[in-house]
């Protein structure tokens, strides 16, 4: 689940009317991304909703269809962080009155390619001609047959891997806001779809949730993110600046940049990126080189988890400093 | 399902973004008010989802608590409608910016006490601080052990049956809305708790659905409502408007209007009633008055389902006209 943690209100939420499910009769159990419906034949129906709205989650005049994407694959990005398969979804999408008939075929053509992209099916939902902006829920359900991957259980000494590259989505956002204005076309491009249309990393969620101590997906920021592992496990996760893996594009914008450090940390704290973010015994480095492999898709050690608390930034396992911003703040 | 079936896009939504889901190897079918998967021990699990929006489903001025309220029975009524039981759900939230935290805490106690009230608990979902209006997603999950209860069915000879009272909802929003002033302040009150708070028809849902033909929870208004039924049915429903149930608020509003066959069709045609309305051979008219008995809710046969198509006003199975209003329209 992903309740805005600043305000009591939202914490008493959580309390308050999602801590009787543990009692279900049905087995059901509160995941960290997502609830687990344990099925008799030992399947667990795992089950994930985010609400996607123009103007916070995608730029204010950014398309029903693209903002439908980015809400599909974001749920999906959920149900890769708890190593779940996905299934079906269905969808709730509040139209603003006078949208025209172009933006709404736009929106179906667009979600049936990501149907078929990631192999799910609308199930259910329910439209309302209302206010702007437009806003989409999605309730995204998936299949676990193994273990399913938390974020609670980090051990010190584990190393701690990232996929694929950080910060794109914060300089993505920056290049729809015409606040960043890459001398390549491609960087530009490359970044901007990054933010528009993240990569759930569903293939790898599934192989690393027999394998790994811990998972989470990059929304909030690495460094938030890495917050959350760390409180999770009550321990310090150190992670290393300079091993963090960077794109082509954002390494681009990195070398424009007079603060060095300080650009590194805005990459590490931006949100958005949608790779996962996992710990593993050293003992277990072949085998998630392997994943990496099998699934083409980069997987790098970042740092490693020590006593402590939070996240500390720094090399070899010795942490050095704080990180300056651990948060993301919507726009 | 519940897509606005006015426009072309959106019934291309349904026709290529669910209908693949008939082929979808966990055995799951679409129904009416909602999806189907077939877990392997002969339950089924019932998944349907509404958007509810301030301004659209509730006054502009209304109260988070409120709408969620609404929310969780428009969702429940879905559940009761095809005979399943609740189990479970997921709530997204848009909480305009700057609403104050009084506003949450009581949005949280009044869905403490609904989740108690209907014995369901919430599992996952997202808080978002975005914009005006407050908007509120559900996707509601029930368990259903027999037969589920569908549009489809209804037979030439059939009694048509109503629960409850008919009418209510839209006088009770003209109440909020200040175009209707009730004498009593008892009936005010009233009818705009049926407004507010409608009672989604759980006990009865379920012990319909191996009884009768067909059943549709009445939210659009019995009279578009019954149109669905006879849509699915290819057969008419001819409804007498003298038996349709009124409560006495409605009773009272009612004695008031000169035109006494055209209030009566704004009460037949009004929405937000949250009544079952089904149809079920004549022999089985004992079993159904028993069920009434039983579960303390009155029952009505209000009709009787006859060759032709939509729906006819009449007595005795003899139509007499069309009636004039066939729709709901949110204000």
């Amino acid at each position: 689940m992903e309740f805005d943690s600043n305000s009591a209100g939202e914490f008493a939420f959580i309390a308050s009317l999602a801590a009787k499910a543990a009692k279900a009769p049905e087995a059901l159990g509160l995941a960290d991304d997502g609830a687990v419906l344990w099925i008799g034949d030992g399947r667990k129906l795992v089950l994930v909703a985010d609400m996607l709205q123009a103007g916070i989650h995608a730029m204010p005049n950014a398309s029903p269809a693209q903002i439908a994407c980015k809400a599909l694959r974001t749920n999906l990005s959920d149900l890769a962080a708890m190593g779940a398969e996905p299934a079906f979804y269905l969808s709730t999408i509040c139209w603003p009155k006078g949208t025209d008939e172009a933006q709404k075929q736009d929106l179906i053509q667009a979600l049936a390619e990501d149907q078929k992209r990631f192999d799910v099916v609308l199930i259910g939902g329910d439209t309302i001609g209302g206010s702007t902006p437009f806003t989409i829920s999605i309730t995204m359900l998936g299949w676990a047959s193994g273990p399913l991957l938390r974020r609670a259980g980090a051990q010190i000494g584990d190393d701690i891997w990232v996929s694929g590259t950080i910060g794109d989505g914060v300089l993505g956002l920056e290049v729809a806001q015409g606040k960043a204005s890459p001398a390549e076309d491609t960087d530009a491009r490359f970044l901007r779809k990054r933010y528009e249309y993240p990569e759930p990393r569903l293939a790898l969620g599934v192989k690393l949730a027999a394998l790994v101590h811990c998972a989470i997906d990059i929304s909030d920021g690495l460094i938030a993110d890495a917050t959350h592992l760390a409180n999770a496990a009550e321990a310090c996760l150190c992670l290393d600046p300079d091993r963090v893996p960077l794109s082509d594009a954002a390494r681009h914008w990195l070398e424009t940049e007079a603060d060095q450090d300080g650009a590194m940390e805005k990459l590490m704290a931006g949100g958005d990126d949608y790779e996962l973010l996992f710990t593993a015994p050293e003992e277990k480095r072949t085998q998630v080189q392997k994943i990496s492999k099998d699934i083409g898709l980069p997987l790098r050690r970042i740092g490693g988890v020590i006593k402590g608390q939070g996240v500390r930034l720094g090399r070899g396992g010795i942490p050095v400093r704080k990180p300056g911003k651990t948060g993301f703040t919507h726009f």
